[in-house]
């Protein structure tokens, strides 16, 4: 490896060395040609080894970031190697014949991630498995009653029809969230039953064998799955929304200091860079989440979760949370923006600001460990007010700026005033404003935001309500009473 | 159907009259129960009703209004038609045997609804079963030569360290948007080959006759998805973009024109709710965009689009249009909230205001009609300049707020201002201030917006290069001189 990296230093000259005597001579006429091959050989062996290098590191990363997926991958390889054994065993083998190639084909295909994943395409699979495979051998029998020459219409003619209208469903926004892998499952079975039918006369028992087989790769998968190291979709969705909260708090927090105390946080600016970038976790996670929150609904009861836990309303908490990470996008760019308001003027803003942002993002952390607990809050309530408070204060400062401006102004005139140094009052006013704008921006949006997070305030809140959050015992037993009332609204009207 | 409706109208009375005569004695002990039994089960049957006919109401309207769906239903439909005749046509069975399976299986699974997608799918079939297949044999042939005892062991090994290799590869970026399908079929093949290599004898003329199968099914998946009513992905992407970008156009001009001048528009104001929401539809088009992006690679030359057509570029453009469409969330925000700047200020900024958000748009809509018709516009620098002067507009006009102010609130003081009206002139300021709150944030992400368009402009202009836009003969030669000066550069350097 060294050696390479010596002749690629040296050029032509070292290489003629290394090669055999006889041979120099021959090659004289055209050593241009020959060492520009090999430096470039050289070249692209240094490129290659560098690569593969680079691409191994980041293997590695991602394996020492997060073990489960190492872990989920030894968990495939094992479930194919257990149910592999049906070929090994002789037994076994001669009661379900080559149908024990669909057992490796449903665990190589319904073996997912997530235990939701695995679940959905388990169950997805042998629901439409077993109904495509009864309509097919139902349809066959027709066939086979009308005679020779109309059976291949008829069966062609099912195929055609089936096939197109199941295609078209897959197009619905439910069936493509809930049923989109079981669509393509009936369309396979359907069409392989009806059209094998034709030809294989033993149908029912071959689609008794192949069913059987199909169980044994969906247990297998689904008890692998959900027993060792199991990833529940719900917990994912859970954790996601939790943590999102709390990077957007802390992005808010970081860039408003940020603004207002830049000089003094050089030297830990390139720490703090990824924790402002939070808000774009926030931004860039609505698949995700939708993806999870679709798979969580088919999970079991896991950790705190009951089998109906409001996965749905996860979503919305996210859009509430969103609906924040817009504004703060915008604070962000307001912030980074050329228009840079006085020094003096955001002194008098500063502890205001600093406040309000500060009260905004401990709600966001109050509401995240809320969630992540599933325990209500006790200290929200003072948490807004405190809030509300600040939005106040912000309002009085900004209120006050004017006064403060006018004094200022009249004492040290800002630079680009020149040669309006003597008008009046109202059009230095003018011009500081202007110098103000993008300070007024963000006290502007600092409102908004705080309005905003109302929004996600009331989302977590009938979180707690719907999921039954530890602590909010009159909450639900109000909303019992509810139901109960609905119910007898409804007996009495029947 | 219309009896239905009458008996349920008609609550238990009637239904008794239908009842056949002798049974209406037994019935009458417990009439209630049994009339509330059947009013059920007649509300469940028109709730039914309603249902269905709301569902298929639904999907009328997606068949209608994308026929396309429909017809990419009948092609699926068409294609596994085609299929089925292997099965049917005897010399054609009597070659491939039971492998004629795998082709209904190749066209079910690969076959999807736009050419790229196919691709993708055909492809990555197409050369994970071959790679897995011819591993899959020479390590069988090692296997059989290492005794009876080592065989399963050396399978079952390579199945194990192969599976969980190939599923935690799916993790990696680069594997998961090109070949994710292809290393689920990897692993598909390999354990099926190896496997099954224990039992079958003739591996190597079972795997030629699957591959041919297997070829027959992407082949006619392929065939049919591209020559009728193909859907290209590359182009869905293109339109997606180009139609995003005036959509958000409409919206940044609507909703300011709303706030300005409501009262004249309230009449056309449902009809403008859906233009105004255009903007949802830049933030929410994210994970499409990545994945037809994704999907167009694989896409050969169509309509005007090369083979190597920059569709990474695209995503660029649409992530500056998501920067713009931030800004205007807020702006919408912001237009929504309580407070509300009092009228003389509105119609102090009204025309700047409009005249600003009106020449954005016009540059974001003459962007949008370039990328759609692949022209480099004329006229954008002039749109561009006269939208720079916008700005400068508006910041003049927002700078004589102030002045205008001072005059107004000493004739007419605003009605917030109680028990001040004597106070002087700085602090009835202030309170206007906090009234103009909102409107300054308005001009301020007016003018962000602006600045964010410029973005928009950059990342259209590279799209404009890298795609060959007509009309830009200069850029295209001079990034031609510029790629053989660096390739002159790189002889020399050899």
């Amino acid at each position: 490896m060294a050696t390479e990296k010596e002749v690629s230093g040296g050029l032509g000259l070292e290489w003629r060395v290394t090669v055999p005597e006889g041979s120099t001579v021959k090659m004289e006429p055209e050593p241009s040609w020959i060492s520009s091959t090999w430096n470039r050989l050289v070249e692209l062996g240094s490129k290659l080894r560098a690569k593969v290098s680079t691409f191994g590191k980041k293997v590695w990363k991602i394996g020492a970031d997060s073990p489960r997926k190492v872990i989920h991958g030894a968990k495939v390889g094992g479930a194919l190697t257990l149910v592999s054994l049906f070929y090994y065993l002789r037994p076994l083998y001669n009661g379900f014949g080559s149908s024990a190639m669909w057992a490796v084909m449903t665990v190589v295909v319904v073996f997912e991630y997530t235990v939701g994943g695995c679940l959905y395409k388990g169950i997805n699979r042998a629901i439409a498995t077993l109904s495509a495979g009864g309509l097919a051998v139902g349809i066959d029998w027709v066939a086979s009653k009308s005679g020779e020459k109309w059976e291949p219409v008829i069966l062609s003619a099912s195929v055609f029809l089936l096939a197109s209208a199941a295609t078209f469903s897959r197009f619905l926004p439910t069936v493509k969230a809930r049923f989109d892998y079981g669509v393509t499952i009936f369309i396979l079975t359907f069409s392989l039953v009806a059209v094998s039918g034709y030809r294989v006369e033993e149908l029912i028992n071959l689609a008794v064998q192949r069913i059987a087989t199909i169980a044994i790769g969906i247990a297998i998968a689904l008890s692998i799955c959900m027993l060792v190291y199991p990833v529940w979709s719900g917990q994912e969705l859970h954790l996601l929304v939790s943590r999102n909260m709390e990077k957007l708090a802390d992005s808010l927090e970081g860039c408003v200091e940020d603004y207002f105390v830049k000089s003094e946080i050089t030297d830990a600016k390139e720490s703090s860079a990824t924790r402002l970038e939070g808000y774009k976790c926030v931004l860039n996670s609505k698949a995700s989440e939708d993806s999870q929150a679709n798979l969580a609904r088919w999970e079991p009861a896991h950790g705190g979760f009951g089998f109906r836990h409001p996965w749905k309303q996860y979503l919305k908490v996210a859009a509430a949370l969103r609906n924040c990470a817009y504004c703060v996008e915008a604070l962000h760019g307001c912030i980074n923006s050329e228009a840079k308001a006085p020094e003096y003027m955001k002194k008098h803003l500063r502890d205001a600001c600093m406040k309000l942002s500060s009260d905004s993002s401990k709600v966001l952390k109050e509401l995240s460990s809320s969630i992540m607990l599933m325990k209500r809050s006790k200290s929200i309530d003072a948490l807004v007010g405190e809030m509300k408070n600040a939005v106040h204060e912000l309002q009085n400062a900004f209120a006050s700026l004017p006064n403060h401006l006018t004094q200022t102004t009249a004492s040290s005139p800002s630079e680009s005033t020149e040669g309006k140094k003597n008008s009046n009052i109202s059009i230095a006013d003018g011009v500081a404003l202007m110098e103000a704008m993008p300070l007024m921006t963000i006290v502007s949006l600092l409102i908004e935001i705080s309005a905003r997070i109302q929004g996600v305030i009331d989302t977590v809140g009938t979180l707690a309500t719907l999921a039954r959050f530890e602590g909010i015992r009159n909450e639900k037993s109000s909303s019992k009473v509810q139901a109960e009332e609905q119910e007898d609204k409804a007996l009495q009207e029947v």
